[in-house]
């Protein structure tokens, strides 16, 4: 049976910390070539006004203002509205909780209960299952098909954000029940997505993961009301976000006291056609460079063909992802949504078996394949 | 005095209509060079399950299929799964409230009470306002000075969505009472951002357009409640969205019963860095093409910087826009928010004048200038 | 008779003006928090083995390194390997000759013979023409039509780019001289496309604008060869080029002492599929502030399709473009190439009416319809 | 001692086979909603006035027109201008000599002489070298490096595309003997960029394999004169070339008779920021779904920064690619071109060690690492 759920809070936050680090970050004001002494001065008393100290540096035809001290009470971009003033140039990043500089060690986040998958360690997860819950049999064929090819978790769509307002809008509580019935019989901890900062509640007394979507990651309404929530975050990256803007999305959840986020490349928007998206895989070692949050990969979304899962799924392996959200469904012909992209079991157990040989070349291991017979943890 | 909020009902949800819309697609799938008689009887098979009629055309070397019926209940992507299909083909529009096949002539969109400002007709309408409500003094003072240059609205947030959990979010309700006393003593209908679906009934008890911003234009549980409000929505396009994703935004206002929809060009994101976003000033015209909806846009976050925010606005009234939303701000320099791309008062007053040189070369009315004394209507 | 060519010399290359605006520009070092004092110095060893010298600002975190000289020396990529360098930042502009800081009155680009039209002054100037040059009648009729509506030049395609390796390449040398033939009789200026380094000198005997397209602006081999020849040259922005690409490539024909450059804006690639390329509207305002030379938009090639002509045509005039590139072709049904956005004589004659109108509304001119009957200058 | 150059030719081009594959494309068009007879007949004539026939399939709102025949004499854009046509649908690859359809088998490109390394075969290649050739010493210190830790060829440009005109441009023809008396030295093949179509006889009497740079994807002159070159070219993809555009570039070189074609994906360009480009590592698959071609992939251009050229490398590999094209320098932090994106001597020794673990892992071979005394071949 699957146990009370037992958040394990890592760092918490830390005031003085992030003050810190925001006295990190410099501010240099570069002028104009031939901006006179006033104007000048005028720029300094601007930067003092606002509580912070300068550094002038005067070059042969520029000059050099450094500004020290708390840069959030400086708003840059206004600085360029100043006479003479050529170019606001900030060093530092604007994320401070989710920063390599807060916490140098990777964080771990479980998956389920305490004695479950974590994911960041590693161990390679793969999470797996529907775009939606279509209704209990083929939840439970999936769970159960998934979790033999050693899949460690279980996703599903119970609200679904569709484009189009007659498009099939997922079955909402009774998918949550299904979810949870499901868990119940095959111990995978389960992974769905909140859209509406109002159904947080819910969503989390029934699901161990509570997933953002790509259209949902700047409702900072929602991120704060997670931030809230004790429960874990999967935070997709926005279709067109920077990889700062998915990370200061981070730091909304984070800045709740909410530390266990996950972050998941799926994709962005390009010119190019042939693919549903962009998968940026360079995405995942900059962010391991800049995180210590688990990056994970959506394959499916960027591929958006089932053909392209496998070779991008074993990119992210290969670049450093540690784990993997795939979708996956018993007859991909007849699926409500998302139908093009999802995996046959046999296509997902293929997956499965290269991933598990390209992980240990990667030196990680991955869960074995198993025949369930009767699950429960 | 600002009377009570009249709502304007346009066209009620016609079900038969929109259903003889979706009727009117065409889904056409072509066959691989080669594909035996055996696949295409089950490829036919599948549609004919889905309750739709075929007319199959064999070619020398490929077969076309022609699905007839209600595609909702046919999921293209999922038949490219089939075996033998190479392309799937969709003609017809995914919006069908939206459309200009719904309803031809324009939507004309009442700012305020009955007898105010409309936008869709022949007058260009402008909002002016600042990007965030910092206090009173400044909303007044900001107010009047854009109802003198010629502005028929007054724009200012109160819950500001912002990149940084750090950055200033806003007064929230304080500045929500603000607007409404400044609409008091201007006259000057409110247009306010909200984030949140539980902020709806309250933004709507003091604003008379509820603006979805960028980063919410997919936030369907947002949509959906403006969709239930009695208040105009004025909606701007995603960060990265499509005209068609634009339309189908609007298409979730409009299926609740809320036609009172404006739409918004603001930019979009790409590769240049020139400017805070692109201005697709060719959405203009195709949306005006596409959709019965007023089209505003708003140059100031496209442009990013003060010294471009005239030109871009010039654009998009030659381009054929309804209206323009512009920030204007008494002191740029010290603006909570997007300073950087705020007007003066002095600049604004510039953009207006000419703006109604403009607008009479494109046939189009604009309000004159005028030295408001005591305001109200 | 079209007279012989006299080539309107420009500013002369002036090399201690490049060097001083070299010597204009400013590199910033910003060191990691935490660098120790020996990598300071190792950083500021480097910068001073080429030729700069360093002014040295030590904060409480960081340490602030300006670099003072010609940074050409200084590869400014390659300092981001050095130990303890976070950042480094370049203020000033790359290009030289084609900035204001060069030049700041506007530069006058002569289509014909010394009496002809000028681009760059306060008419503005509409080139009119058919894609490609497909036979002698399309091409001189199409050309008295253009110049009836007010036109001043014709462009026609004799060497055509196509993605295609069996799409139409153009009539070449033959279309040459149908071009010229066709100048004989009309008097109008004839601008057309040159693709290879080694097409130059035969073009230019003919043409009186060589055109750049979108695919060969960073042909650095050809815009050398352009940069050699003494002709104007009419260069159109990359596909996916920076404003800032542009200004380089227009530098390296500036650079070879050809200044007789106009700059064109057509359209950039991004993810909308509505148009065929996102006309950036902005990229006018911005490349009026960065340079002196002309700039023309075609709203041909960035529409893509023939109803979005006049209204982007429209966009551009009102954002301050000094000139038009239009595709108008007696039968576009017919067309051998762009046939989707070519105007019909109608049409175009249309859209000189708006942008007459429009030109007015702006303080510019535009060249009257007329009656042409016998031509001939 | 480097051999004579042996051309291996592929498959020679067989115009009725392009033909075929031609009438193998469908174009489909249909009509909008309520077009009359009379609109549709006359579509019906334009199609059959270009020489195909006919398939007429009337729906209940809409009419299909399937068109038969060689398509490349109906321009498919021009149909959207007759009255009543609402979308024009081709299906079928506009390339024809680079699709499987043409070869269904691999091609091996053979990078030196008959006996020596093929790329497209079960062998993973890696080229290494600098971006530049700077000099005498450190290309035969790189090239000696590169092979000992198991690189194939040997890259270094001679002619450099730089974005500025006064940047360092290559050592030109004396780079060329460099490389040629490296190879003589090592054994290693060379690959270097030509960038102009008088370059090409020139270079070719140096180089193993001639490279088209990113810019020069649709330089059409340059790709004509190579399909003529008895030399294997290695195509780079565009910077923001979509995976067609790029297939149509390598059709432009086999349909002049060079059937040794190998391509490459550098990363295209997008919004993000923190990497120079944006690996597609999804173009991978596709163009190995899609052409017979070999697919190179390179790292260095595509991160822009060398602690994410190995991550992108090993993605690269467990996507599919059939080799690596790498920057490898001395000493990065005087390199004259991409210092800050190349590796040292130690760090692509790394890198193929992973690599090779990696390869392996795919069911790949990789070279091994050697110790090179006095090289030859």
């Amino acid at each position: 049976m699957h146990g009370p759920f037992v958040f394990q809070p890592g760092t918490t936050r830390d005031d003085s910390r992030i003050l810190s680090l925001r006295h990190g970050s410099v501010m240099i004001i570069v002028t104009a070539i031939g901006t006179p002494d006033s104007a000048i001065e005028r720029i300094v008393e601007h930067v003092e006004r606002c509580g912070l100290r300068v550094n002038v540096s005067r070059g042969e035809q520029r000059t050099i203002i450094g500004c020290i001290g708390d840069h959030d009470r400086l708003i840059a971009a206004n600085l360029g509205r100043l006479e003479g003033v050529e170019q606001v140039l900030k060093v530092g990043k604007p994320y401070k909780l989710a920063s390599r500089a807060f916490a140098a060690s990777p964080t771990h986040v479980a998956l389920g209960d305490a004695a479950g998958t974590v994911v960041g360690g590693r161990e390679l997860v793969v999470i797996g299952g529907p775009c939606s819950v279509e209704g209990r049999d083929m939840l439970q064929h999936t769970a159960r098909a998934v979790q033999a090819s050693g899949a460690r978790a279980l996703r599903g769509g119970a609200f679904k954000p569709r484009s189009s307002p007659y498009a099939f809008q997922g079955l909402g509580a009774e998918a949550l029940e299904l979810l949870a019935e499901t868990r119940r019989d095959t111990g995978l901890p389960v992974v769905t997505e909140v859209l509406d900062p109002r159904q947080v509640e819910l969503v989390a007394e029934y699901a161990d993961v509570l997933q953002v979507g790509a259209r949902n990651m700047q409702n900072f309404a929602l991120l704060t009301e997670l931030g809230q929530a004790r429960r874990r975050v999967l935070l997709k990256r926005g279709l067109s976000a920077t990889i700062t803007e998915l990370l200061m999305a981070a730091e909304y959840i984070l800045a709740q006291g909410n530390t266990q986020v996950m972050l998941c490349e799926r994709g962005i928007r390009t010119y190019e056609t042939a693919t549903r998206n962009t998968l940026d895989v360079a995405a995942i070692p900059v962010l391991k460079r800049e995180t210590h949050l688990p990056v994970l990969v959506d394959p499916s979304h960027a591929a958006g063909k089932a053909d392209l899962v496998t070779p991008l799924a074993m990119a992210a392996i290969a670049a450093g992802a540690d784990g993997l959200l795939v979708e996956v469904h018993p007859d991909p012909t007849c699926a409500q949504s998302d139908g093009e992209q999802s995996l046959t079991f046999e296509a997902f157990d293929q997956l499965m078996r290269q991933a598990r040989v390209l992980a240990g070349a990667m030196g990680r291991t991955i869960a074995p394949a198993t025949v369930v017979e009767s699950a429960a943890v």
